[in-house]
Formats: structure tokens, C-alpha cells, sequence
């Protein structure tokens, strides 16, 4: 019989193991059973953490830090990764401004800014890099985007044309945008956005109604916020003629979605699929006889866009068998086996501690895969 | 495609589910990909908890109560059962005599008595029955199994003539014992005894010493219980010329292993052995593609004769697969694949309270079987 091959392709199993490491485990539990098979690891993220992590391991690059300026002017360091072909950069913004950043007691949008993220995109432009993968999860800002265009040479000036002081708060004062100094690389780099939301800049659904309050946001600047950055969407179209308020994602970030389509060459896509992109997974998958895809937690939730609904998708339209494991299986996984997921495993061997879970969870995918790899056997 | 045919031959999950509402699961799960295949359960058990309810369940038997006298001489609502035959009748020991019956406090095998036992033995007499399987685990007691002759006529007597106190504790001044009265339908009952220690009666490895201490007996009881016991074995071979001492499960529950090879017609054989027998597994199993086993916990001493081996080896001398599911697995189950169990699956969605897990049995364990279901149908 032909030798199979087996693409591994989850997501990391957040708190326990990187995709990368569970690829690692994946491999060696099917491995008893077919230890000449091929193996294809392609770690796998959607945009949100671990995508950096991913997106190096897949393609062989590596990952750099970087001190930048943290959500309340903090330094903090930051990381963020140079893939294989050493053209493309992938950052999360989360890195340099994520709301875990900030304590509990201090989160306060008026005055985070996204500074940091401008300071990564800089930094990438100094590499020579040509495109630049962004996650924009987890942010602890709701500034617009401004304060990444200000470390990119952009200037915010009040009526006296004076710099406002960062963070979404000052917006109200804004009178005019001085982008005669913003970087000229910026032109030449398209920066592709992972962003899975599609709320506007501004309104009941825009980024400081839907998003301000996890950041801190009380009712009153909730209003306060919303109303800033609807007055900076009338400036930017009045000074940069970019409409730019309701397009869907800008709300993303606290607004820095609208700040990277107003200041640089960006594209929003969802996360997974850039990821599937830039992972080359679908060529990967051509040789494949069976997927395995994963990730933390499996529900409902994982048709709107987690990894291993996009593994699926794109092995389905290969005509490729995919079998999914998750630490934790939700309500509503039925609804993923018409996407493209054949069955649906859990790794937890039984009742326990969750920090014995996560720490044993190398060992229960491996487990898991070898019995699922036994069954497969069965039937040949 | 010819349909397919399962055969269901799962143990009990312990606190979750009996055996036979774990085969009900396992035929919900496994209906959703082959809606058209036989399914065949096989409620199975071992000897110990849940063999009287599987084995009733196995034969479309019918269970019945009877009050006997508890392990410390109180009225207990003992359960028994009839086997679909009629003619079978099956016993757990523990039911009447079971250490689960006696309060921490109260527990002390110098005076706890196996009467209740051989009550529910006379009561199968009463009922006409030929066979009779009785399990053994659980015990209370320490008696040499006198309380239960007793109950069947036996007189256990001291030197002046008069019957000793119920118990291990009295039996060292056992002078004679009255067999006249014994009841005669014993000679023409088979005895089954589910008993898979080999224990002898005495000495190290003995009931005593063994078992004992979990029975509440101090170190001072257990040698006074263990030359209690050589006492009675040593008067029973000179009167009755029986030589039970040594023989391998003799020891057993507090030596009823004993009494019962004394005064009943008893053959002691492996617990998932006569539920096998019973249950008509064996006959069973040759139509099946595929067999289904399970018990709440798997790991490396289910390979001492537990269901799912025992299931397994059944199955594999007839060449079938096996599956077998666990609601927790262990250690060192790599052991088990080569005692014919094809593939291991927990049933555990992720981590969650016991008592949460204990509940969601059923729907873990029919999310379980359709996604192996899933993973089979795909190598179709």
C-alpha cells in the first residue's frame, strides 16, 4: 500500500501548547500506528495570538523583539516575526499595545494609545520589508489608529496647531492632520490586516459602543469616545478626502483599522484566511490524504472563522478528510461536520485540574491521535 | 454495502451510568452515521458492582428486593436477580453483607456477619432456582462465610454445645459444626462464584491480613481474625474432611470463599468470565463487524480482568475489532492494544466538575461513539 500522508494543520492550544507543538504531538501519536507515513506540519493561527508564532514556524522564519512604547507610554517589549522569504513581517498588535498590557485598575481608552504598533510597522519598514501581516486583536486603545500614524510621521494639531496628547480623549481638539513627514515607505509595503469584525468606525455599532467598555470605557466616555472619533472621521475625509467612517473593520481596534486604511497601503482580511494564504496550506494539502486540524476549544464559535473551520473549508474544496481535536468541545459542533470537519475529538483523558490539562496536553493529543490513527487502520 | 452490525458490550460507568444506559448512548451516537446498522447490547459487568443489574438487564431478567439481616445483625433491603431463563438467579454479595452498609464508625470485622447473604442464597432455593451466580466483592465481613451456612441451616457450636456469637471474632472457640440441618437443595444448586483474587483463607496473603484492615480491623484484630480462621479451617477438615485453607480464593471476602466451597456446590471463576458465559456474549459477538466496550476507568489494571479485556479477548479470538471508551484513562494503556483492544477514547469534553461529567455521561458517550462512527465511515 501506498505510504499516506498526513497534513497537520491546528491551531495552538491556548495557555497549553503552540501549534507548532502540537503538529509535534500530532506526529508522534500517528506515527505508532504509521511510522513510514509523510507528515506536512503546518502550525496554523487565525489572526489573533500565536498568529505571529504560527506564521514564523510555518515558514521557517524567526522571531525579533522590539522596546516600543507600551498602551500608557510605558516601554514594553515587543515581539514580532520575520517570515521565511525575509520580505514579509507579521505583527501583533496586541504585542506592543494589548489590553494585557494594562492593569486592571489603570485601563482607561481615553488615554491608551497605539503608538507601539506604528513603532513595529517602522521597524519593519527599516528591515526592507514588503508586506506586513497585521493581527489586530486585543487591544487596549480606541485612539483611531493615531497614535500608530504618529510614530509613522503623521502629526494631530489643535486649532492653535499645537500635537493633541495621545490616546482617543483629545480627538474633540482635533483641527487638522499634518501628514507631510508620514513615512513615503508606506506607499510601497502593503500591510494586510487580519481582522474578522466588520463594525464601522462610529455609532451603535462602532468600536467605543461595542469594544470601549472591555477596555475600561465607562458609559460617559463610551459617548465621549464615539463622538471623538466620529469628528476625526470628518477631518480625515474634509483634509485626506477618505471616507473611511463606515467602512466595515474600521472600527476594528479601537479605530486602528480606520487609522491603517487612512494612513497606509492596508487590506483587511480574515485572519485565517492569511494565514491559510501565507502558510501555503493549500498547496500543502494537495499530497494530503487526511488533515488533522485542532485548537483549544471547539463550539459553535468555530464556524465564524476560527482555524479549524478554515483548515476545513480548504481541505473540503480539495476533496480532503479532516479530523479535528480540541481540549475543550462546546455546544454545536454538529453544525461544523456540514464545513467540512469528519469528527470531532476531545484530548482530556478525564477529570482534572485544568493546570494538569494544560500541562499534559503534549501527551493526550498524542494519545488521542494514536487512537484515532488505530481506528483509521482498522478499516483498511 | 451490506449493513453493518455493532455489538454493545460495554461495563457500567460507576456513579454515571449502569451498563445498559451506556449501551443506549452508544447506539444513539453510532445510529447518526449508520442509521441502518443491528445494534445488539450486551450490558456486561465483572463481578463486582453492577453485575446483577447487567446480567438482569443482559437476559430480560427481573430484578427483586428481599429484607435480610445487614452485616451487624440490622434489617438491609437486599436486591437480587432473576436471569431471563427463569432457572438463574444472580447475587451480589454486598448487597446483603457489604461494607458499604455499615457506618465508618461502626466497622469492625470481629462481629460482622454474613448471614444476609445466605439468606438471599436460601431465598433462591425458596424460588426453585438451579443456578446461582454470586458475587463476592464489597464485603463487610471476616466470618468465613459461617454467618451465611448459618442462615442455611449450619449450627457453628462451643464446647458446652451452645452456638457462638455471629461473626470472625467468637470462631476461636468453635468446637463442632452441625451440618444436620444444613439445607439439602444445596447438593442440587450450582454455586458461581465471581472471585478473581486467588487469596488463600490464612497466613500472609490470607483474608485477614489482606482484607482486613479495610474493614476496619486494628492490627491486634487482624492476627486474632487470622488464627480465628485456621481454627475453623482446621475443625472443618477433621469433621468435615475438607481442606479449604489453602485453596486460591478461599480468602475471598472475608473467607465466604470458603464457606462456600464448604457448604454449597460453589465453583469460583473470574467474574467478567460468568457474566461472558451468562450473558451469551460469545454467541453474540459472531455476527458483529464491530464491537463497542467501556467502563468508567481505563487504564493499566484493566488488563486484571476487567470488562472491557475480557470483552476484548472474547472478541479477538473471534477475530472482531473493539473499541472500547472511558470516562477517565489512565496509565499504561499502550498495554491494552495488544490484549485486543483496537483503539481507546476517552469520553470527557473538556475540564469540568465531577459531578457535571458524571451527569453528561450519556451525551459524552454519544458524541463519542458517532465521531468514531464518522472516522470508520471515512476509510469506507
Amino acid at each position: 500500500m501506498r505510504e499516506k500522508t498526513f497534513v497537520l494543520a491546528p491551531d495552538s492550544f491556548k495557555e497549553s501548547m503552540s501549534a507548532k507543538e502540537v503538529c509535534i504531538a500530532m506526529e508522534k501519536g500517528l506515527r505508532k500506528v504509521y511510522p513510514k507515513a509523510e507528515y506536512i506540519h503546518v502550525p496554523m493561527a487565525d489572526g489573533g495570538e500565536g498568529t505571529v508564532q504560527s506564521l514564523v514556524d510555518a515558514s521557517g522564519g524567526q522571531i525579533y523583539i522590539k522596546e516600543v512604547m507600551g498602551p500608557l507610554g510605558q516601554p514594553v517589549t515587543a515581539k514580532y516575526g520575520i517570515l521565511g522569504d525575509g520580505l514579509t513581517a507579521a505583527i501583533e498588535m496586541a504585542s506592543a499595545s494589548g489590553i494585557h498590557l494594562v492593569d486592571k485598575a489603570d485601563r482607561n481608552p481615553l488615554i491608551t494609545t497605539t503608538y507601539g504598533t506604528g513603532e513595529l510597522i517602522k521597524e519593519c519598514l527599516d528591515r526592507g520589508i514588503r508586506s506586513i501581516i497585521i493581527g489586530i486583536g486585543g487591544s487596549a486603545t480606541n485612539d483611531g489608529g493615531t497614535g500608530m500614524a504618529e510614530a509613522l510621521g503623521a502629526r494631530f494639531l489643535d486649532e492653535t496647531g499645537n500635537e493633541l496628547p495621545r490616546g482617543g480623549g483629545g480627538l474633540d481638539r482635533l483641527a487638522s492632520i499634518d501628514v507631510a513627514s508620514l513615512d513615503e515607505r508606506l506607499q510601497h509595503v502593503q500591510l494586510i490586516v487580519a481582522c474578522d469584525v466588520t463594525n464601522p468606525l462610529c455609532g451603535e455599532q462602532g468600536a467605543s459602543r461595542v469594544f470601549g467598555p472591555q477596555k475600561g470605557a465607562t458609559p460617559e466616555m463610551v459617548l465621549q469616545l464615539d463622538d471623538n472619533l466620529a469628528h476625526y472621521a470628518e477631518i480625515v475625509n474634509k483634509q485626506l478626502d477618505k471616507d473611511i467612517r463606515d467602512l466595515p473593520g474600521a472600527g476594528a481596534a479601537g479605530g486602528l483599522g480606520a487609522g491603517l486604511l487612512i494612513f497606509t497601503q492596508a487590506v483587511l482580511q480574515k485572519g485565517v484566511e492569511i494565514v491559510i494564504e501565507y502558510t501555503g496550506l493549500k498547496h500543502k494539502l494537495a499530497a494530503a490524504d487526511m488533515v488533522f486540524t485542532g485548537e483549544g476549544g471547539i463550539d459553535f464559535q468555530t464556524k465564524f472563522g476560527k482555524t479549524p473551520y478554515g483548515v476545513a473549508r480548504t481541505a473540503k474544496a480539495g476533496g480532503k478528510k479532516v479530523i479535528a481535536l480540541a481540549g475543550y468541545i462546546g455546544e454545536g459542533i454538529e453544525t461544523l461536520y456540514a464545513e467540512g470537519i469528519d469528527a470531532i475529538f476531545g484530548i482530556v483523558p478525564g477529570a482534572a485540574e485544568l493546570e494538569k490539562l494544560l500541562n499534559d496536553g503534549p501527551a493526550n493529543v498524542e494519545r488521542t491521535c494514536e487512537n484515532i490513527a488505530r481506528v483509521l487502520k482498522l478499516s483498511e
